[in-house]
This record gives structure tokens, sequence and C-alpha cells, in this order.
């Protein structure tokens, strides 16, 4: 590569997105690459010339190894998306401008569904007007949902988060031993796939009986057989702990954490109150059986545990990145790195590089033969096939009793 | 020590109080101490004789380590307090009977301030009523509330989670760049004291500024000095996170939580919906700025995060255990392990015992003079208390991707 490169991040961040920008800057080192730019931002800040130069952070190994255990968008996220480009070609020829700017003859764009959707426009702004640069994907997302890709960078450390800390939910659900369980249901993220959710049967093993139901979006949530479950269990086990997804709608499409937000349902100051969709169960459950309910809900802290990140995926965000870059050399463009599994048991996982058209804006979800026929659970080929994602750790770099971060400088 | 001993636990779990098991064990052990029993789910399961032999678990010595890496209490849990001694006289006779009935000399109790109660009353009884058995406190609690020791086991390491947790919802909060920040509230636990909110503020360092503002309950909540403190940093700041405990109270006593649940306040089933402390300060501050809100619970997560544990807390946890079992040997009987803290700068600690009638039912807060002037901060002083609590780890048994727990055989 004769020119410099730039790196952005986009949408929501993940535990390893920063491993990625470590690939690339990797692989571009290796290249010889003169300027490894990082948008500060993503596309929305690169379209306001707000640039950084990743020497400054990356230039020694330490600040490579830091920057994999460092949380979030190292570089700074946005949720811009490029808009059609008919009627905003202005904005299109903004970015080419700033590539001719600082020399930047490829750009690097990690991120899920919409940031695919946006290298596919530029490089399709790119081959339509005959620019040269180019402009390659870079998968990140936990919620796992790309197509073509066998997984995504940052689910295995999202699912690793949300196995173990089920499991220590689990733990402490059982310690107390009074006739009457508690029900704790857990809400995890994933508006559109259960694939986060599925990740809570991973608990499961000879020190944990896992999660007693894992409802996911795949499946239309049918709230008396819901109750019914929950009942059943209430009467046979002396703990009951469920994993429920952010996303799950009834028969006739509204999600269940609607049910708790009734737009008569306003606090103590006159405020429309929001609950979530554990709470709302929750209520429901409390209120029908008497019995001690806790809603748990994961939030940020589930795309943000780099301190119990998976090594496999940290491996393999820096592979997607470092390929990225190689794909590039060899003249690619329009397309991102996919992750494609070669076997289970070993574990094997090569990448290649696959035409960005087939992957922007097409959402997977669980496939419905990894769904238990009762619609609340896993089968063993999911475990099979999430299972070597979440091996491994990386030692967090604790000063001080805390994990530390890399930080940009700001200003 | 002739006879054998019981070790039980009791209340709220935490992540290291199966260390204090394994203390009291590896002691007895080195005492040469025949049987040493575990209560199954503390004095409830006692009294209806419900017990384990340890050395079926910890005879060896890769079952003492897993132990110490296992969350929750190992031997299972209870809330049960012993009655008044006037008029339930039966109630105390039975747990003599079942002590004599498996020569029991001594009783060691692992909890909080509740357990410490059952371990006076018990050995109020014993006094009274001429009965040779021994009863010693092995202090516990994730709250920090213990009287005359300087720090409870189970707080460093639940402060170990709560500031890299925070640190990590921080960075997340921090990724987007745009012109509104996002004001995400935390809610951690501890309703009647603050230590474990102020854990938050371990989280500022070199790489991150640490949480906005730390509500205690130590000081009274004012609503519209709150929404001012907000309202100023989302006008000065790219991102807001502020941390809030369970337990934050108006003037007029009434808790913060209460205000999201006033009693009209039903949902699509009718039923009252109950909403945290973060929540409602979320939904207060997201009508009255429009900014986009963000509540978050730690809920359990903080008390089971066994993966995160500090190692100096395990350490701890294990020699108070030890210890009871050694002032038991001397002849001790109602008294509790306090730590002793010798030093900062290196921190030393040692262990005394101390009379269990100063520290019964008696709860200490987070001193005044280490909470800043404007209600929402913590002085270096309690950084300089706190940091020693959470330094270093012990790293879990991972298998299979997952930390591995010890678990008791149930039946």
């Amino acid at each position: 590569m004769k020119g410099n490169i730039v790196i952005g991040q986009s949408g929501g961040p993940t535990a390893v997105i920063n491993s990625s920008v470590a690939g690339v800057y990797a692989a571009a080192k290796k290249l010889g690459v003169k300027k490894i730019y990082g948008m500060v931002h993503g596309i929305q800040g690169f379209l306001q010339d707000n640039l950084c130069d990743l020497d400054e952070y990356l230039a020694d190994e330490a600040g490579l190894e830091l920057l994999k255990r460092t949380p979030s968008a190292f570089l700074g996220s946005c949720r811009f998306k490029m808009p059609k480009i008919e009627g905003h070609e202005a904005t299109y020829e903004k970015v080419f401008e700033i590539m001719e700017k600082h020399d930047i003859e490829c750009l690097f764009y990690a991120g899920g569904n919409d940031s695919m959707d946006t290298v596919k426009m530029l490089s399709d702004y790119a081959a339509a007007h005959g620019k040269p640069q180019r402009f390659m994907g870079v998968p990140k997302t936990i919620d796992n949902d790309l197509p073509i890709t066998d997984h995504c960078p940052g689910y295995g450390s999202a699912a690793k988060y949300i196995a173990t800390s089920m499991k220590e939910i689990i733990r402490d659900n059982e310690s107390f031993g009074v006739e009457k369980p508690t029900i704790t249901i857990v809400e995890i993220m994933g508006r559109h796939a259960g694939w986060l959710t599925a990740a809570a049967a991973l608990s499961k093993g000879e020190d944990c009986s896992g999660p007693d139901a894992v409802y996911m979006p795949e499946v239309t949530f049918d709230m008396d057989r819901f109750m019914e479950k929950v009942k059943h269990l209430a009467a046979t086990k002396s703990s009951v702990v469920i994993a429920v997804s952010e996303g799950v709608a009834l028969a006739d499409g509204r999600f269940v954490c609607e049910l708790g937000n009734a737009s008569d349902f306003v606090d103590a100051f006159g405020h429309k109150q929001l609950s979530g969709c554990a709470a709302t169960l929750a209520n429901k459950v409390a209120a029908e059986t008497g019995l001690k309910t806790r809603a748990i809900e994961f939030s940020t802290l589930q795309r943000a545990a780099t301190h119990l990140a998976s090594l496999t995926d940290i491996n393999e965000a820096f592979q997607v990145g470092y390929d990225a870059v190689m794909a590039a050399e060899e003249g690619k463009t329009g397309m991102m790195i996919t992750l494609n599994r070669n076997g289970d048991d070993p574990y094997q996982c090569g990448t290649s590089a696959y035409d960005i058209h087939a992957i922007a804006n097409v959402e997977r979800g669980v496939p419905s033969e990894w769904i238990t026929e009762d619609g609340c659970g896993l089968t063993e080929e999911y475990i099979k096939y999430a299972r070597p994602l979440i091996m491994g750790e990386l030692t967090p770099l604790f000063i001080n009793g805390m994990p530390r971060h890399l930080v940009r400088k700001k200003g």
C-alpha cells in the first residue's frame, strides 16, 4: 500500500472492538504504511476531519497490549448512517475530499449491520464515480447477527460475561433454602436476535444446572405458557432463574416490555414510567404467585466487560482487523472479513473477504433447529457452536486493584 | 479442642464467605479436630439437624482452593433469626441438643449484623444455663457496616466489582461523541450504609474520571439539588455517570425508590409496579431534560462476582475464619473476630477477638468526614481506606471457558 489508511469504530461498543483496531494497526505497520489514522467518533467525526494518529498510542507493544484490554470504542463511536446517495452527493464527496487530504488509500470500518451499510454505500459511490479509494468492513457486534460469517467478534466475550454472571446469579439464588423459591428473571440484550440470551445456556455444566428457561425473540412469547412454566418450576424447585431477551414479543407484535409501559402509567412526578421486560415479567409473576421475584438487567455491562473477555474473541477480533488490511493490500474493496469455521473439536477458524452487498442490512437469528421444542431452551448444537467462542482469558493489567485501560487524549 | 466443631453461613451471600469456611476448616484440621461439620442453610438447617461433613469436600487442597473461588454460600444460607430467649427456651435447647448429639464443642457463624445477634443470643444462653459449648462470630457482609472491625470480609470484593464495572460503564457511556450526553444512573446496594456506593469512587484513576456524583444514604437526598447537579453536568460534559445507593431518602424519610411506586401505579396487568431508585431518577431526569437516560442496577451481581474477587479480601475472609477457631481453642466464646488495621502504606492488618455484645445489632455508616462538602463525593481519606481492600486477584479455575465452582451434594 502506497497511501495511508484510516480505521473507524461505529455502533454499540463491545469488549473487543479495540482488538480489531490493534489488528489493523499491526498489519498496516507490517506493510510499512506511513500514517495509520483513527477516526474520532466514526464516520461522523471523519466528516469533520476529526482524526488521530495511532502511532501516538500504539507505537510500542505495551500500548497495543493495553488497547486489547480496553473496553468500548477507544476511538469513540457514532450512530451516524450515511444518507442515501441521491441528493446527498456532497456528503459523499466530503468523505473522499478528507481521504485525499490525508492521502488515505483505504478506509476500514468496524461495526455491525448499519456500519456495513456505510462500507457498502461508500464503496458503491467510489465504483460509480471512478474513485480509487478502497473500503473494507471489519465485523463487530455482540448481537452476532451478521450473515455469512460464522460468528461476529464481540459475541464471544459478551457470551462469556453473560454465562459467567448467570452462573453467579444462579449460585446466589440457590443460597437460601426456604420452602418458597425466589424467581429471578434476567434480561439480556438483543432486540431482534436471541444469540446473547442463548449464551445464558452456557452456564450449565457439572457444577451448575443452568437457567431454567431461556426466552428468545425468535419464538413468539406466549404469556400463559410462560406463567404455567414459572408456576411449575416454582412448585418443583427451590430456586428458579430465567433468562429473557429484551426483544421477546407477543403474537400481536407488542414487545413484552411494552406491557409495563401502558400510556396511563405515570410515576409520582407525573412522568411516564419506563420498565424493562424482566421487570414487567417479575411484577406479573409476583402478583400472580405471591412469590418473591427479582429482575436483573445486564444492561451495558454485557458489552463492556473486557475484564472477562474471551481470548478466542480477542484474537479473532484482532485477526479480522489484520486480514482486512491484507485484503485491501490485494486490492479488494467493498468487502467484509468473515470468520469461517473449519472444525469444532479442535476448534479451527479462518477468514475470507466477502462481498459487502450480501451482508449489509441482513440480520441472522438463532436457527430454529437450535431451539428446543418447548421454545425456551437451547440444543446441544448451539452449545457446540458457542462453547469455543468463550474459551480462554486475557488477564487484565491490574493497577491499584483495577483493570487499566488505554485512553485517547481529548481535545 | 477435644470435641467437634460446626460452621454455618447466614444472611446475604458474598463473593468470599466460602473462604471463611475454608479458614475454619484449615485451622480445625491443624488442631486435629475430628469432625468439622457444615450447617446446611445456617442455624435454620441446624435446628433440623441438617449437617454435612466438610471432609467430603475439603480433604484435598484442590477442594479448598476451589471453595475459595466459589461464590455465594457453599453451605446454603438462611435469614432465620434466633427468637428472644424468654418463651423460646425449647428452640435454644434444641440447638444444644444437636450440638451434644454430634459432640460439637464450638459453633462458628459467618454473617453480618443479624448473624452476630444469633452468636450473642446463643452464647448468652450458654452462659446463663451453664452450658460448656462455645460460640464465635466470623464477620461477613458486603455492606461493611459492622462496628469495631476496620472493615468486613466481603466488602473488598464487592467494592472491586463495583469499581471495575463502574469504570467499564463510564468507558461505554463515553463512547458516543454526540452533542447531548447520555445520563447513566447506577444503583448500588446498601439500604442504610453507603459503603458499597462509595466504592464507585475507586474507579477514578489516571485512565478514568470516575463517577460524576455519588449519592449515599448517609446524606439526606435533596431532589432539587440533584436535578440541578445533573443539569449542570449535562451542560458541561459529553458523558454523565452517577452512582446512587438504593437507600437514599428524602428529608421526610421516604426512600427515593418509593417515589416511583405511588399506590396508583399499576401496569397493564393491573399490578403494582415496583421500580428501583435509579429507574425512578432516570425517568425523572429524562422527563425534565429530554436527555437519554439509562438506569443500571448491579443487583446480586455485586455480591456474587467471585470471578473478580479481591485477593486481599479472600485472604482476610480465610484469616478471620482461621483465627475464630484459634480463639475458640483458647477458650473464648461470645466473640467476633475483628480486622485491625495497623498501617495503610504498606497495608497491614491483624485480627483480634472482640465481645459480641458491642457488635451485634450495631450499624456503622460512612463517616461524615469522608463525604465531600457537596454531599455527593468521597474524600481522599475514603480512597486511602478502601484501596488496599480491593488489591490483588485470585485467578478463577476456568473449565470450558467458565469459572468452576465447588458444589455441595444435595439430598
